[in-house]
């Protein structure tokens, strides 16, 4: 078995329209006609990225919310989706959450694919967006001297899937994220650089600064939580927030609201520095699946 | 747990975008910046779509095929693919029969999702192609009078599996089917139906009948076979082949080769009739997968 990492490396080579931006983004842009369309795919597995047992609804929920998160990234707004769907004993759940979601971003059914099987449930989600301003950002453009900026408070999910797991508090933010659609659309215009926080900010910011060949440097306590102090380290570590990480050029402010943690300094290129000192990628910065 | 047709019912209510023709047919259609596209996703499992243990090159490239088969039947050609692979033994392999499908289609991979986890191995795909013709033709177009056709031959993908599983004989037809691309970009223009062949002639017939509101009456006889005589019967209930199922306005010959299998006729809507007997629904039409 290839590594996650090398499989998409060697997929790489497969992709070289000219049109198409590169596997390492987690979009898709394309030139069609006169639009821009951006279209992105998730896989979510059951045991992996949802919990055994989980309510259906919030699962097809947290499947359309994860898409159009990458949407969101990319200041696209959705048009559609296709789901492929393995059959099992929530359909019928499953099916108000999806229309709850597709409600809520404006997006609808386009098609999919249904198989039977046996556990874990395999869910996939094409999602198609028309980008509201070109060119669309990439995780490529952070650039010397940028300022680093995220959405919202980090730690949210990590807190929900406790609360979830526990049956103790408010574990809305696990089960039912938000993408940050309109952000999406007002940032694009502005930024350098922009992706999602999907599997912890750490590991993203890295995967900006190594798309970018540039440094981000964070200071670990501009990060606004959404739990106690106490657990900042792992917040920063922990995927599901889905909030926007974005660059912005210096002086800038950013038309929505968002914190400055940090700022883009050249070298190590590829590199990531917290609070000074250089992260290395074999540390754990993220993408936890629980 | 529901049925897949019951799923795809409850599905259909979310599908209320006025560019999306319906859940029903293989494909979206999408008008966008000036194009017509045309998107479809289908889902293989292991076990079920594909053999354990099968060669993964030959996986990939069935996947690629499926998909491009339901775009041929559209009219429509490739443009990129998005990929939902679940890592296994057998990636590099699965990189090379990708590669070597989408070039032979003029695909390209846009991009996709990894995910890990034990077999049995799920992939889904994800095809956008432009329309060559509009409007783009349908499953639903067919009118009494009309005739109804076929390309190719059928039972081939049914002997490839029987080689395949054996060690003799030629499995090609099963490991390596081969969208009809050309035939549906010459077809589209000129059919009144059109879908391809991918779950059997006799259950792909009665769906174009129910979708049509119309009753095809096919003779058997006429339908040509890349199998012994003797294997008629399955041959005219075996999936695989991907040919494309089409109806002419009377009098009109197809730009391709291609066999005149029967009529429609009006009576009883949604009717599949072979050599002059009602076919019922729940006889064992197709949709056989292995």
């Amino acid at each position: 078995m290839t590594s996650e990492l090398s499989f998409i490396a060697a997929l790489r080579s497969l992709a070289s329209h000219p049109a198409a931006r590169g596997l390492d983004d987690d979009c898709a842009v394309l030139d069609i006609g006169g639009e821009t369309l951006v279209l992105t795919h998730d896989t979510m597995v059951e045991g992996v990225h949802f919990l055994a047992g989980q309510d259906p609804a919030d699962v097809a929920w947290k499947l359309v919310a994860t898409n159009v998160s990458d949407l969101a990234s990319k200041g696209a707004e959705p048009v559609g989706v296709l789901l492929g769907y393995q059959l099992g004993e929530g359909d019928a759940r499953f099916i108000e959450g999806l229309g709850e979601a597709l409600a809520h971003y404006g997006a609808v059914l386009l098609g999919g694919d249904t198989v039977g099987g046996a556990a874990p449930q395999h869910l996939g989600l094409t999602a198609i967006g028309k980008a509201t301003f070109r060119p669309v950002p990439s995780r490529g453009g952070a650039r010397v001297g940028d300022g680093v900026w995220v959405t919202g408070a980090l730690g949210g999910a990590m807190m929900g899937l406790e609360a979830l797991r526990s049956g103790v508090g408010d574990s809305t933010a696990y089960r039912r994220p938000v993408a940050r659609l309109a952000e999406g659309t007002a940032l694009a215009p502005v930024v350098s650089a922009m992706m999602d926080v999907s599997d912890g900010l750490l590991l993203d910011a890295w995967r900006m600064a190594r798309a970018s060949g540039v440094c981000l440097a964070l200071d670990s306590a501009t990060a606004p939580l959404a739990c106690p102090e106490s657990r900042r380290a792992e917040a920063l570590r922990w995927g599901d927030d889905y909030e926007l990480l974005f660059t912005l050029p210096p002086g800038l402010s950013p038309p929505v609201a968002a914190s400055c943690i940090g700022h883009v300094i050249a070298r190590p290129a590829g590199g990531l520095q917290m609070d000074g000192a250089m992260m290395e990628s074999g540390e754990n910065l993220g993408f936890e699946h629980h």
